[in-house]
């Protein structure tokens, strides 16, 4: 029946999404659009799985690929009375039978509706449009043939993960690893002879966060992988080094930071020993305070960047998710399934320690995220505007979206400049959606500048250099790619 | 004199008011703004007086309908330098002379200029063009010409509120009362055989806010209205539920929660009986803390969302408002007069344990306001788009104004959707300029959605059927009307 | 070599900058702009030196005149790396060689990117272009040139700093001072004949602040001056009333208060007296809590309110920077260097204390700004609609820039009105982009203005009057000029 599939003309996208409506302005966003829309894609910063580039395997079903681990999808139907289960996500430990991916499809198919105004709508009749060429918007009428259609392309060797890496222009791709991670998906991927450059990215949060499920059994993992004592705070340190090297061997020029606030702490050597040693004494016997877990993972960050002052490792902290704020839901379907909830989140004095200790070297880059819209202005563009180790990371989560990224260049531009940003990260588990994300940003960016050039603010020829930086050359460099 | 009253041509609202200035966006705008405009009125929480409906007696006079009542007016009036007193506020138990209303008229119109930019003006200019056909803007000098037009008009049968109803194309109109008021102007209309549908909502406030004035009292009142010993935790849980059924027999389908946070508490049972016997105490003997009054509230909102899953009434939450500011004024005029003031308000853990207890309910509906507009993007937006019990209930109070509705959909679209938000309230004691917000509402709606197909991020069908989904069907169906 | 200098035809600024794209909301901008533009400046907050007026001598050269104390600029490229010393900047205390000016305008020119989206390009193009008549943009290529361009002109009378505030149609100009200031640089204006109109303003934050390094020095100075006991708190509070009067004569209008948050407080009498024993005591002794400090501040705020009901002045409020973030910068190079942040601040409960004693006086005036935007339109726009007292300051600091002051309009607007607004502050030590800087936003309050009239929600024939109003009017009423 594939044969029989035939987008019709409309399933094009309209080449002007996202530019702004009034005419002149519009005409200079092409205009800088035109000299950004075809560099390659530096995506320093992302969750997608390295096994895919390893084995270069066909992705299995539309549903597995596009719909049941994106939280975005997920947790908007859930909000409408679809159960999660629906969309294939799996209860916590239970083995059933695979949920049917026909079903699911059908399901999310008609729930479309829900997606208008999202940047879910944006990406996903993208990834319909450019990826599949197959109607949009997707629908319940047309769900069995657009699920066909897909299916039956994902079979064919162009839309193998290495085949679409290379389809997509991507100049470079980072994972992220635990360090308990045995890379070893990432060896194979250099062992392949294919010379796409998937990188990793260390995110040690398993080993950093006392509050983590299973922490003490992780120091021992890490013990084991790292052959040191980890449960001295020497070893432990070591034990960061040794893996830190290893990920730079392939090819990390990042570490990354979950957690719960930005707080920061410089605590002398002796009293970041003791509290090491309280901590996995409390972690052991169920006694840990959280105050005693935050002042860890806030000395922690400061112990990150000292290791980067040596190692060249850029330091990411993403602060402020409230993680799996749904209990009941939790309990039945485990972590990380679509109930994270932004948190107030402050960071002038949360970084100070870390940055009276660090903040001047010329050396280290240090680049924070936020989902507190309110601290663009008040608190981070003036912190990344005065730092020199500073820098802002793009509009994240719940925020890289269209009015997400706009307010973001709005409310930090004039105070931390373009210069003081890193460009985009999409820091998506969705593979697909990477060019489309790239794609949005790029618009956006562009939107913004153009309305800077038509009020005459900047001279056009200085907007394009801005929309190259931000498109390519500030994340390479800020990245160190 | 009236009859040689002319409205000039100019006493007519611009069709495009409110619409964006993008001659293109413009036009979409008005296609969309044609498939709305005509729709009949939802206002599902307000707070008009249901006596007006009951008596349908003639309102008294231009200041007393549109002036002495509004806060929105009489607050700004205050703020440059006009004695509240002379706009018709009466000191608290005072029983003077009435104040002149001619003389609030000319007051208020000398200082019109004051509400330039504000959704006053958009409010009063289309009351005072619609409705009663005068010269805008009101000045000082048509002033006398304005409120002789308008009394004369007030003294017609077509100005009495029943035939307004009728005229504004009101479909249901809620107001708002405590489980101590008698319903009786409820049961009047619904008597008259008037097919006007009068709705009452459940406000128990003075009944669930042990900081209340009169709170004790309240409660032995509330004792004498159900039959029921409401000085134990059983009765007085009772009484909610009989005082609930009452009002559903009055056309209830929501009740409402204006606490000064939005702190929720799910204590168990023996503990919950503790606390109310710890508050009627504390009340009675001047005792109660604040940390007591606040978790009682907090409980309560638990409590409330629990009947409702039985009694199927909508719960609202309008949190956040720090009440009678000006401690001095209120000494002299009272609770009420314009004077209170939003503060910060936290939602991720205040409302964690009710949505823990019942965020999972497919059949409870919790409507959640802010007056804290950085909540938006931050807390309400990512917990509407997860929890299948809550919704977002539009702009309010401060902020249901051209800006303030724009920022609402700017803020909470892309991580909410539309679907999780539940159409306009107009939320107003100003019966008059019912229609005109719900016509400002749709306006930026509209303009919104305009832009969004501008920029080709919805398809103009789709956004045609979204525009219908906020101005009539949503309010319906998450209002249960 | 000056002589063969020749500004290109394109040294002009555009005559719509920061006027809205969109034509028609343009031309409606264009006519409003036409209105005010030429009107002269009322500059009633800022930090100019007084004593570039007492003299007149000329200004040394450009970099020492338009880069080194300018913090935005500074601040940018320290960010980037460059060295604060090589802008410079002088470590505290040290009386090395003076910084090169031209190398420190070379440096400066070849970081010029970095300022593309920033007001201080704005300003500093406006700069380069109106006063100076350079190529813009400043360019490390055009650098030499430009430097000598400029420092030829300085060296005429007609870039001296009377002759240049002649030019920019300076109605008057306000400097700020401690009370520990002899204010002999006002003496000498007023004494020499030229009618420019520079006056002071009183500032004391040295005397109010317990945490002020030097408090209890500054006490005894503060006695010498006023010849009164000011360790006594009659007597302190003595001497700042016959300082006031001081400054009166020296032409203030306004006192102005800089504390870490807005934070007021009304003891009674000897509660005040007592505790500012302790904290002369606690200064002296260094046992003054963190607490104590900051009621006294709060207390101050209060009684400077009640000695303004007496001698009329103008208070300001300017809370919420976190001085001196960066610490081992501080111990460098000093106080004031740039690495000052805002921090979240509350106004709601901290001003109620002073506005429950004073904000319903209609002779005082309380003008209240804020660095988190987040209270713009939770609280100072609520606030500032409701108490006769306060007015809402401008957009301030990081706030002042073309995106910063339309925030603040549509933020404010709607709740507060135009008319508990106050007009601009320019708020700089940058003399020569004080024009600039009012330019900027009269164009703003034009763009916003505008778009009001574009949307049908102003007749254009009232918001040309508003547009006076904001540029002229206002901050001549507001400020008693």
């Amino acid at each position: 029946m594939s044969e029989e599939f035939h987008p019709p003309a409309s399933a094009t996208l309209h080449p002007d999404r996202l530019l702004p409506a009034d005419p002149a302005t519009r005409a200079i966003a092409r205009r800088l659009l035109a000299a950004v829309r075809a560099l390659p894609i530096i995506s320093p910063h992302g969750h997608t799985d390295a096994r895919w580039f390893a084995t270069d395997e066909p992705f299995r079903d539309p549903a597995s690929l596009l719909i049941t681990p994106d939280h975005y999808l997920t947790r908007m139907l859930y909000s409408q009375g679809v159960a999660l289960e629906a969309l294939g996500v799996q209860p916590a430990g239970e083995q059933g039978p695979p949920p049917d991916p026909r079903s699911i499809w059908h399901t999310f198919a008609a729930h479309y509706h829900l997606f208008r105004g999202t940047p879910s709508r944006v990406w996903l009749d993208w990834v319909l449009t450019e990826v599949f060429g197959t109607d949009t918007p997707l629908t319940a009428a047309n769900a069995e043939r657009t699920y066909r259609h897909i299916s039956e392309q994902l079979a064919t060797p162009a839309f193998r993960p290495r085949a679409l890496f290379d389809r997509f222009g991507i100049e470079v791709l980072a994972t992220t690893e635990s360090p308990l991670d045995s890379l070893a998906h990432h060896a194979a991927i250099r062992a392949s002879g294919w010379p796409g450059r998937v990188i990793t990215a260390y995110r040690p949060d398993p080993l950093v966060d006392p509050q983590t499920p299973g922490f003490v059994h992780n120091l021992a993992r890490f013990a084991e992988i790292t052959d040191t004592d980890t449960f001295t705070w020497r070893g432990y340190l070591t034990a960061h080094r040794a893996r830190r090297a290893d990920f730079v061997t392939a090819g990390a020029t990042s570490t990354d930071h979950g957690h719960p606030s930005a707080r920061t702490a410089d605590l002398d050597p002796h009293a970041a020993e003791a509290l090491f040693e309280r901590v996995v004494h409390g972690a052991r016997s169920g006694t840990l305070s959280s105050v005693e877990a935050e002042t860890f993972r806030a000395q922690m960050l400061t112990e990150m960047a000292r290791m980067s002052l040596d190692d060249g490792l850029v330091l990411q902290i993403h602060p402020g998710a409230c993680r799996d704020h749904n209990t009941p839901l939790a309990r039945r379907l485990g972590a990380n399934i679509g109930a994270d909830i932004p948190t107030p989140t402050q960071y002038v004095e949360a970084l100070r320690p870390l940055l009276t200790r660090f903040g001047n070297e010329p050396t280290l880059t240090l680049i924070v995220f936020t989902l507190d819209e309110s601290t663009y202005s008040r608190e981070l563009a003036p912190l990344a505007g005065h730092y020199p180790a500073l820098k802002l990371g793009p509009a994240w989560w719940f925020h890289d979206s269209p009015e997400g990224l706009m307010r973001f260049r709005e409310q930090t531009t004039e105070t931390a400049g373009f210069y003081n940003t890193v460009g985009f990260n999409d820091d998506t588990r969705a593979f697909l959606s990477i060019p489309a994300r790239h794609d949005a940003a790029r618009r956006v960016d562009c939107a913004f500048l153009a309305r800077l050039v038509a009020e005459h603010r900047l001279p056009e020829g200085e907007a394009v250099q801005v929309a190259c930086d931000l498109a390519y050359h500030l994340p390479k460099r800020a990245y160190r790619l």
